[in-house]
């Protein structure tokens, strides 16, 4: 079984692992979002792609859900003592060594999809990591911010304002020049299913939607397209959609994430057993959905969540 | 008292704190080798400006006599991990903020001496630190290994193959072309003594006098000019300046080096106690020369050694 999921950060690396625990023979590429990369003392660092790489090959911290594990900051504490800034951004001494290998490689010419690779070399995630695209899109946020209207780059909204001030608009800089990296149209063109793990829909799942030619690849590959939602009982499982999702107008329960992606694209949507009594609006806007638990508490409980997803699949394809 | 002191790593750095010690009120420029500069990971390290920041700014690691204080090694093994070397050179996560200061403001325009002065704004070393010139200038020597003669960097003849070949060539590539830094010739200009400590003089000392305009600027600064030997009972007290010695056809003797230095260059030399039986053979070459204990076992005999230079300057100026 061929499947392609679209991965953000760590919901989207959670759910791989639970995916690779219930299928461990299936073949998955994982396109990753890069709208969220941020150039940091001279690095080029990519933060949903390593925690794709790290959650998946065994380095990740656990707790933090970013990160590497036996992490020092030895390095950053350094950088402040200069006065070299941000500080509110964590690289552990550990994490800088792949964003210097990352650096080095695009340095000499390689495209960020063969840097990427070249990593997973060591990692040996048991997927296909895949950035949507070699080109840079960087995420910048509309916010007022000291009774200023400016821009701030994803990082600085989400890490360092904690998303609290209203994002007034949420703008993947350079996504419409960009084209998807090698592999990508072809993954979803061969695939016998498209997974949206419970990522975020607007800055992750979305960001890599809003590369010209994903959208539509997906949805004329012509296999079941399968969501889980990231909202359960109407707030986010973790991290901040909410905030981003009424930037773009649209409300925080797991119904209105599913119609935004909307029937064009989405086959199947799960929402959580809380939001049961959603399922008949899901439905009612074309999109075939089921309530299963969607809390990842563990690996188990992911290896569950992606059984229910590829049952869903399966219901589809059959119908 | 303006002093300007030539300093390769270790030993100039150790002599630098000795002299700070016996002239607290002394107006000391340091003029650094940067011959042994190297770029590691995408990084430019400059090993003996480092060592004298970091020695006179108390970070140094005072057992190794390079690299920082409290320093953990997680990058590099990371790195080793993704296969990314040299594994032979040390550098640690502390150590490797002061590079990626460095690489970005140099990446930003900023000449080394100007990001030399901005580094040194954090550590306070207490001495004005300029790199011997802002252009590229790289130490290579020339040695047979296995089988083909062939031209190393010097970090990989001294680090990697702890000169366990015989050096046939020592070149220091690009000084013919280089210009002194910014404030070299003033500092040499303004002086009322110049010393050279017990570096190595062939890539420590040898190659900041091999930028063109620097040992005509010290012959006509009309000052006493006072050398350390490195060299103590015919051996060199730390390092392999013995293996460099070669490569240039002067013998490892105290006198031996002061003759390469030579009467048209230095007017003092300062001898081990070890050596007092050469005392002869330098004055014959027209240097004078006291016979005084030379190891640095401590900062207290380092700032002895200092007070020798300066009473020694004195003797040179008195005459």
């Amino acid at each position: 079984m061929r499947i392609v999921v679209l991965a953000g950060g760590i919901g989207g690396a959670r759910f791989l692992r639970g995916l690779k625990r219930a299928v461990p023979d299936a073949d998955i590429t994982v396109i990753g979002n890069t709208g969220d990369d941020i150039h940091l003392f001279g690095l080029k660092v990519c933060p949903d792609l390593d925690t794709v790489m790290y959650t998946l090959g065994g380095g990740i911290n656990e707790e933090q859900g970013w990160g590497r594990t036996d992490e020092t900051f030895h390095l950053k504490e350094e950088l402040a003592a200069y006065g070299v800034g941000p500080e509110w951004f964590g690289l552990g001494d550990r994490d800088f060594a792949t964003h210097i290998v990352r650096t080095q490689m695009l340095g000499a010419g390689f495209p960020l999809s063969a840097v990427t690779e070249a990593l997973c070399d060591r990692w040996e995630p048991g997927v296909r990591l895949i950035p949507m695209t070699d080109d840079r899109v960087e995420t910048h946020v509309a916010v007022e911010l000291d009774g200023e209207r400016k821009a701030v780059h994803f990082q600085e909204y989400w890490v360092r304002l904690r998303a609290s001030v209203p994002a007034e608009a949420v703008v993947p800089v350079g996504a419409e020049q960009a084209k998807p990296a090698p592999g990508v149209l072809e993954a979803i063109a061969e695939a016998d299913v498209i997974l949206f793990p419970p990522s975020n829909p607007v800055v992750s799942v979305g960001t890599i939607l809003a590369v010209p030619g994903i959208r539509e690849a997906i949805a004329e590959a012509g296999v079941p397209v399968i969501g889980l939602s990231p909202i359960v009982g109407g707030a986010p499982v973790r991290g901040m959609a909410d905030k981003v999702l009424a930037a773009v107008g649209v409300e925080s329960t797991a119904p209105a994430v599913a119609e935004h992606y909307g029937s064009g694209l989405l086959d199947g949507w799960l929402v959580d057993t809380a939001d049961a009594d959603c399922v008949e609006r899901v439905e009612a806007a074309g999109i075939r959905c089921r309530a299963v638990p969607l809390m990842m508490t563990d690996v188990d409980a992911a290896a569950r969540m992606a059984r229910e997803a590829l049952t869903l699949a399966e219901e589809v394809r059959a119908v």
